[in-house]
């Protein structure tokens, strides 16, 4: 998870020439010389080399290109409307302070109008995965550049679902926080009352730092307001026929995904969507678009036809003008039962469990119906802002190659438990089989205990494995696969959380390892298994049938002078 | 303050008295036959007897046309608008619960859009005290049925000022708390997010009683949420300059208000009122006024032209079809700054304190200029639902005749806390000169300390009195003016809370008594007297000067055998 061991200015050249590699140019609208860049590396590296703690050093990001950054252009996605700002937007400074990088400003659907990533005379940005889809958007650039490994971390927009989109269709996590914890100023404003920055990344835990440095007070962990009953996590999973239409294999990718929250140990509950996706439909069809006009407006009508002006964002922006606001306040009113039937449905539940969008169009499909293809993409998205809720955006595999991605939504201020629960997901628990001193009641097991593990069966390994007494103090077991002259040696399976699984490999001492133990049903799962070299001066148990019923030999040999 | 004493029906009658008295037809639109009120009366009172505790038997109270109650139309002011509501208003159910009895529906500027009282098919409601001069509105009726005697109490509503302007012209209490505190379902929208029901009465108490009974829980004290630092009230009074012009006179009578305020123990801080003033003129002028087309545009719509309409309230509602929802954007965020200015100017104040309206015009100055009269009304009023503010609205004595009226507005659900800073005007401290035993360090002072006392001044009383020590046990004080033989007598004033002075003079026992006393300064402030017959067996001790240093003789003769 650290860079610590890079020098910033080691990150930004591997930075520069990844960007080369990959030829992507869309991606960026600002990008930055890399010999400026390089600059800003080194007077960290120098920081850090004279004591100083900058906890982000060795971080490159990207900046959504409706976000100041102090000497590059910010231009919302439309050269005409461009300007230099003078000082950074403070979320840009927060994490510049903290020791990273900014590599460039990013594309985006002009005016950050859009969920589809074309919309821009920078040029329509492809998908990571698959350059035939789109991108995704509003946040186009900025997610591209962190699933083609260029930044660590990027910084989006989220009005209707641009942070989030976007990482459903590159195959990484975006944070979507609660409506002022991260500041907006100096970002230019799409439906202000709305807005909020978002940050990328391809991991949670890295997401979650950066967005620990992005809110204020910086450094804090994500909050969790409300108390909550003892308990598994409770996730409200809508039924498939609410879930209306969705790309073929989605619905199945889905439910695969609610069912590894239920492994993880959440129990599923039922939700009604349809006050969800009633106000989603209010976000474009109803008077909640005005706001947009009140951003930028004037700006679109004074440069009507221009060629810097994307035809399909103007069209919505100008036709915002026409508005009325006796039709806002009776939206706003209808907005405020819908929310009131949202939260009632939701009841107890920590958080609401959807795909990110409904399913991903090529390129070729968003240019023939720009409005259809980008309205059909926000019916799980748009409603969270309105709602003034939090989400989390986490990808949940792959369906036809490309990457599949859910959203856990929860009420304002429970950001930090929706990351935990997305971490059931994107770190779902893993399993470990023992043979030996990890068994439950033997010495060892409380590492596991220690852990967050859990015991969930006890069984044998296939009858594939020799089991050893290893020549150490104490002994320890060695279990070696063989072809011949196996038995089924007795076995636990623990579960435990997967950064419990990698911290335990981090404390396994030579000669001991894991790898995978073929158990007597046939499937496999991680255990300890032990080097070659160790079965030196080993004595076989084999014949025991298990590390237990070998104890009393092991114990007579260890009181017996050697 | 209890009419425990009047029956419910009796009290009935008496209001039916006063109608018939008052002659003003135009205060009513739904005045319930007086044998059905009376019917109502009579089951409270046989629940009384029964041994029911009804706290608001006894209490009759007039209901604003655009509030439900059971079987009188809802007017709103416009006849084709009338319907017959089956269920009261939460508000109205909850104070006939308590055991008010409803007298009628109440005139009003139509669909409550007005502060003038004028607007509306159903008659130009006069002012209570000169009926040249305009009542005030929207809740014109209401507020003149409880000036003129009628009612104990009525409920009005407030969006820009409606429950405190008409206070203010007809020289009553209004109480207009924190919106959310008392339910608005079963009322007519004028501005839906804005709105909150409200009450006169004649008296502070009255009011807060009432309220009491219109919050949710009913009864409970109103709210003070916040915790103040300890120490005197801090009442933020803006400049003369920053007022604006004022009716003759008005500026003098506010002064005069905000030095009670100061001399009643409260601290006076600046304040900056260009924040208030201008989201003031926002109300109308700007883009909130749609808010009252959602409400009832296409019913206005529908009836274009009809008489039933009054054509200012028309006009009003009809041109705010127009207004565009991008402005209402851009004016919510103009409001959002301003109101973090005006919270930030009052700092840490208690309270703001305004005129009510900058002036009471007559009916002819109104009709001559319907919106430009109108719209000054509001000048101090119409941000306070704007910016979540709650407010009390209490009359400060007269001008030329007629009512002037003041208002403390502070933070939402700081209700309690206002009304308490209110009481220091219409209750305002009193002062009490003693001569005797109430004396500092003497036997009874105690009693002043413990209603609320404090001591002003040691001074003598003028030269026209004689003190007597009466003939009884102990001595007490028998003060008396003389034509002649008289000295100046030591005497110390002290203030008390005016129902501190009240509960004093509940407790003086025969044959003390309590009247008006000169002191040596020529003032007068009520002290210590004696009734006549007490000065039977009195000796006298005026050459002593006072009653400190007549104790010795008196301890002597104390301890002689009588």
């Amino acid at each position: 998870m650290t860079h610590r061991t890079t020098s910033a200015v080691e990150r930004v050249r591997a930075a520069y020439g990844r960007i080369a590699q990959v030829d992507r140019p869309e991606v960026w609208i600002g990008l930055r010389p890399q010999a400026e860049t390089e600059a800003d590396a080194a007077a960290v590296d120098a920081r850090v080399a004279a004591g100083e703690q900058l906890p982000l050093s060795g971080r490159v990001f990207a900046v959504k290109g409706n976000i100041d950054v102090a000497g590059l252009p910010t231009t919302a996605g439309c050269p005409a409307y461009a300007y230099r700002p003078e000082v950074d937007a403070p979320v840009v400074a927060r994490l510049k302070a903290a020791g990273a990088v900014v590599l460039g400003a990013t594309n985006l659907d002009q005016f950050a109008t859009g969920l589809v990533g074309t919309r821009s005379p920078y040029g329509a940005v492809r998908g990571a995965v698959d350059p035939a889809y789109i991108s995704g958007g509003s946040s186009s650039g900025s997610a591209v550049a962190v699933a083609l490994g260029i930044a660590d971390f990027a910084l989006g927009t989220d009005t209707a679902g641009s942070g989030r989109v976007p990482a459903a269709f590159n195959g990484i996590v975006g944070l979507k926080p609660t409506v002022g914890l991260v500041p907006t100023e100096g970002v230019v404003p799409a439906c202000a009352s709305l807005d909020c920055v978002t940050v990328f990344a391809r991991t949670l835990s890295e997401a979650e730092q950066a967005l620990a440095y992005m809110t204020a007070p910086p450094g804090r962990e994500l909050p969790d307001q409300a108390q909550r009953r003892p308990g598994p996590w409770r996730v409200a999973v809508p039924e498939r026929a609410q879930l209306g239409e969705l790309d073929g294999g989605w619905a199945e990718a889905f439910e695969t995904a609610a069912r590894r929250l239920a492994e993880a140990g959440a129990e599923l509950l039922p939700v009604d969507l349809a006050p969800f996706t009633e106000a989603a439909a209010m976000l474009y069809e109803g008077a909640f678009v005005a706001e947009r006009y009140t951003a930028v407006g004037a700006f679109v009508d004074a440069h009507t036809g221009s060629a810097d002006l994307d035809p399909t964002v103007a069209g919505i922006i100008s036709r915002a003008r026409d508005v009325p606001a006796h039709q806002l306040y009776a939206d706003m009113e209808r907005l405020a039962v819908l929310r009131a039937r949202a939260l009632d449905s939701l009841g107890d539940a920590d958080a609401l469990f959807l795909p990110t969008a409904p399913g991903h169009p090529t390129l070729t499909e968003v240019a023939a119906d720009p409005l259809g293809a980008n309205a059909r993409l926000g019916r799980f998205t748009n409603s969270t802002n309105l709602f003034d809720l939090a989400a989390v955006a986490v990808p949940a595999g792959e369906v036809n190659g490309r990457p599949f991605g859910v959203m856990l939504i929860g009420p304002a201020f429970t950001d930090g438990r929706l990351a935990r629960i997305a971490h059931l997901l994107t770190s779902p628990p893993q399993q470990l089989a023992v043979v030996g001193a990890h068994l439950s009641g033997q010495p060892l097991n409380g590492q596991l205990l220690a852990l967050g593990g859990r015991l969930l069966r006890t069984t044998t390994t296939a009858t594939t494995y020799r089991l050893y007494a290893l020549d150490t103090t104490p002994p320890k077991p060695g279990l070696v696969r063989s072809r011949e002259g196996g038995a089924p040696i007795e076995a636990e399976v623990w579960q435990l959380p997967a950064e419990g699984l990698g911290m335990l490999l981090a404390q396994v001492p030579r000669p001991m390892a894991l790898g995978s133990v073929e158990l007597a049903d046939g499937s496999s799962v991680p255990g300890f298994l032990c080097a070659p070299e160790a079965l030196e001066g080993a004595r076989e148990i084999t014949p025991f049938g298990g590390w237990r019923a070998a104890l009393p030999l092991m114990e007579r040999n260890a009181t017996a002078p050697r």
